[in-house]
């Protein structure tokens, strides 16, 4: 089946990405209907595990999205499974080293090129009866997370490693790393400057670069500095926002009455 | 307990309220502090059950808002249990009659102003050991809801009812039994004719009318012509909203790149 | 949206229709996959409820299934929750005279044709925006089922209630309630009548007769009989057949050896 | 607690296990009435996770079959929780040389054989009170799969670990690791081969070697060849394969009617 | 399969129940191992729905008790979905009158006593196959509620309704409607009059009377007044009770250090 | 937010702590309302897994105890998702070496202080808006467990590593770890006299040592010799502690008659 991510970035555009913290099937059936191209799970912080990300899964599988998954950590128990449940694209944590990255990319793949054993227990169900795992190794999204000083450092190295598709920055955790606050969309000269080179290395190798905003103005800015996923806020941070909003419209256009 | 719904009313304001439709306490603690006075869990059309209203109102209770409940329906084995779940509040469909006011009434109240059972297992817990039997009675809002031709018929004989703090309308299933095309904020003379009647007739009574709202806008109309509950349209409603706005917007400001 | 059921009737055909008992998405999601025309979530005698119901809808939306229910009894609140949660078709248990299939279809249809509530907070979703509550009315089948001695002697009253689409035949209970032992796939005489009276009386009126079997021979025979719909077993039954064959054939083949 | 799995072995035969991939209690519970001396609740590539495998056990307790966990990989947390869980077999993906062999033992077994927590907050249940730590560290079953050319290559060195029980093939990895299809039921004389020195080395050290099958004619097969536990499938592969087999004889018996 | 709670009152003996407000089996299965003869799940005030009564029943089958349900009312759809679910008992509140009575009995049996429809999905493994059927009219115990003043007027037809095994006693409701504190252990001459009166009028039929009890002391003192049934508080209730007894000894064996 | 666990300490009083296993939020409501200071969620041993743990946080959060963590494994991927979940402390087992306590240190603090992922999708509720990531090192309370003869030896290393707040003792793996029955409040010299040594470095350096109790009279105990965090069982064996002495109870107090 093919990656509607990766048929996105063969046509030179970038990705808008949303981001589920809500365990709930049916909020990610709604999500998967507002116009995004792909949908993530957030298993690492987010109200999520294995089995609220199938439901998840199930409810947006008729609707035009990838379905994809942050997991919690670089392990190959977790990252085995959520494959099998049917993640078209795996963003990890913390990935920090070449080696970290190689490891992501084992834990992906079927043999030869790694060592994910077999067992698509729902992801099998995508194309024809047993075509997944002939195309499974190409068509899966694999973005390790760029989030630590360390990271930053070995990007050279952590990009030059095969099977990766490119790379996903955390803004907060980047930032924390250099003994800056946590927040999302930065302006900082220093983050942006390694901003700017993550763009170019990955440009250079034919990978694309994602990062995590907070809303579409910095959503569009990262696209227009090259960014080729953005992640709008997550879904209950949307309807906080808005549920804000609305509450304090009523009751100012209400004048006092309520 | 207190219970804020009665006591904005005692001052003379209105009450903005949220709608629960996700099943999820993780939604319900998120959207309890957006400064809503009250929240509804919807059994009727949301996607709620006895179970997860349980959890919204468990992840709720610790903020200040009123917890309450939709029933599927005017029947007393579920209106017994959303009240020992801890609601507050009901709000009851497709109450045609004064018969039916006065069912859901008795279904409502503990002897000798009606049957309900005794053993609120969690709403036990509201105020001092012991003393949530003494001042349910008193405490609880009942709003049957008034949503067809046979109801606004039967107006005046379902405000004398004993029991029911006010009105609720579904401007929906309301135009619908007019045959009218079933949406919110309406704004046909014959319906805002209605409109009108109910709130003068409440008020005669000191009752309070409230009625479901698509958000803002229609919310703060319906406070300034005097309804007294208003809903914001529901959680799930407000983050797709949003978060359309939020693609369209990512994908414009990023000039065709998105 | 079309409902592929009605279509089937339309070109002739009978329906063949799979019964879900197990209260899992995922084992709903892999029988939607088998080669049935639809699938009834049966929250009568199942291990099923709403939540449940909604999960195997949400896994099965992507496939070309129909979405029925079996309710667990002929009461609005439960008829309108699974309708707005997405059931295309509702098969009612236990409908013995005209007025109980009045009320089914009363509680099934929008405003004018029954007293149907608006919200279709899943079934919404259904073709385009806003189309829903137009075509509902039209789309979604009722099958009263026909399942005791009252409800044969009241065929014709019941046929003649305008809304509903047939008839669902419960062949355990009928014989129950003709003092018989309760089983599918019956040959009793009397029995056989009774079916041969309901298929003519329904193609009289353009209805279609559906019935319950125990696997593939009954419902190839009830095909042969005349009728529309055909249910194979339930999927548990399906599962815990085979397994006994398949345990059964590897201990006979090992020769003692297990 | 005798564990049934142990006595059919000491008898010299073979056991006849169950493999279950839907997260429901009722699936199981169905499933263990069915002939099974055992069943496997697969938490690697089922829909499983520590919660419904608890749901399985509890609803399996009451049938004579032994409870089996495939965990998701060799790491001491989640094979700590499927043993307090109620766990008596475990089987662990992916052990490729002794010490991996070793990790699996120090982390199933209580001190000194091992490193095991105690706490067996179900398993505890077993037998008389207190017996359970007693006597846990002889009962378990533990069964390391032997899946790549890497295991077979250690086979003699993993084979001699002490404490395992015997080794569980997964002919579709080991398969996929010699550059082969991912499939069950192998016959190249090269696999064969590996499977006859497989049980040829378990045999002189008292040890049982298990495989997973595709259904009665591959186990019977794996049987007579030496394998003293096999599985058919899993229970959604049974319910599928059925299914089809009488959808498809509806249709055709019914002479396209259907 | 033989009811225990009729084989003890066969025996003349009284009935030590349990009673289940937490909705986990695994709370279930502890209870079901101290020692009662039964296990009630209260749909009605407990925090449980029919999903959470299966587990319940599920962790319990393995273990010497009888299953038994509160439902929420006296409503077909819910009674036969226990009773499929494995209810071998139900207690059915507010029964105030014979009609009330006889319809409890008609929806809890299978014809010719009355219109339960078969399908007893969990149920129909009790005993041999396919033996359900034929003795569940029999096997299950039905006990309405005596709560309201009316019921107690009606208290002779009431037991003379035919299906009927005996009566509860819900004291706290019993309290409320003859205008007395809601409380359990209750010992005003009218309300022990009633009890007298109660007992002596089912000794005359053969029936028995069962109370709720607030723990061991009203407990032991009911059955010496002739009660056959006695429930011992809740789980919730003995857990939170022990508990306040155990922070306590704590604090003050320790010397306010703690 | 305070961490109310942290402040008794400050006041030189012990902790009295809670322990759940049973995965339900009404139990854990109910627990928290029973006079305890501190109530933690066991997710080693006990029946519950993260999702249960955000159930039993919302429902606690209303109450005034300290929500905790046992995790099941010293692994960075679930002690991510503890705190991010709500945790204000984790134990964390099997910590033997002074680098396993750094680990869990650097694990469970934000930059510079460890390598925590910022995202505290329901910690960050605490306090006002945008504090939880400043004061979280600080707040958040971190007990490595002392249960092997390793940890033991190892003891002043572990407790010089910067960052943990105490220790806590698990005297059943301890005393299997040195050859002994594995049980609670233990006696046997050499255990007290590790016992009074760890007391007696924790006290040197400030750190708090903490121990799992069967019950008030090994608590009190325990508080008496200086730890200053207790156990009181879980509360599953409180409940079916109560139960059985109410049942024995019963069965004696009524001579016979149950």
């Amino acid at each position: 089946m093919a990656n509607k991510v990766k048929e996105i970035w063969k046509s030179g555009k970038a990705v808008v990405n949303a981001w589920l913290a809500i365990p709930s099937g049916f909020s990610a059936e709604m999500i998967a209907q507002c116009g995004f191209d792909s949908v993530t799970v957030d298993i690492q912080h987010g109200v999520q595990d294995y089995q609220s990300m199938v439901q998840c899964f199930q409810a947006m599988d008729k609707h035009p999205v990838t379905p994809m998954v942050r997991v919690p950590w670089n392990e190959p128990g977790i990252i085995g499974k959520v494959l099998d449940g049917g993640a078209y694209g795996v963003i990890c944590p913390m990935v920090n080293t070449a080696q970290e990255a190689r490891n992501l990319v084992s834990y992906s793949k079927y043999p030869p090129k790694g060592v994910r054993s077999n067992g698509p227990i729902r992801a099998g169900m995508y194309g024809t009866a047993g075509s997944y795992q002939k195309t499974a190794n190409d068509d899966i999204v694999l973005l390790p997370m760029m989030e630590t000083k360390t990271a930053v450092e070995n990007m050279e190295a952590i990009f030059d490693v095969e099977g990766i598709d490119g790379v996903y920055i955390g803004p907060s955790d980047l930032g924390f790393s250099y003994g800056l606050e946590p927040k999302l969309d930065r302006s900082e000269p220093e983050i942006l400057a390694i901003y700017d080179k993550i763009i170019k290395e990955c440009a250079k190798r034919g990978l694309n670069a994602g990062i995590h905003c907070s809303g579409a103005e910095g959503a569009a800015r990262a696209i227009n500095m090259g960014f080729k996923l953005v992640t709008l806020s997550n879904e209950v941070g949307l309807m906080t926002t808005f549920a804000k909003m609305q509450v304090n419209a009523t009751r100012k256009d209400s004048g006092g009455k309520a």
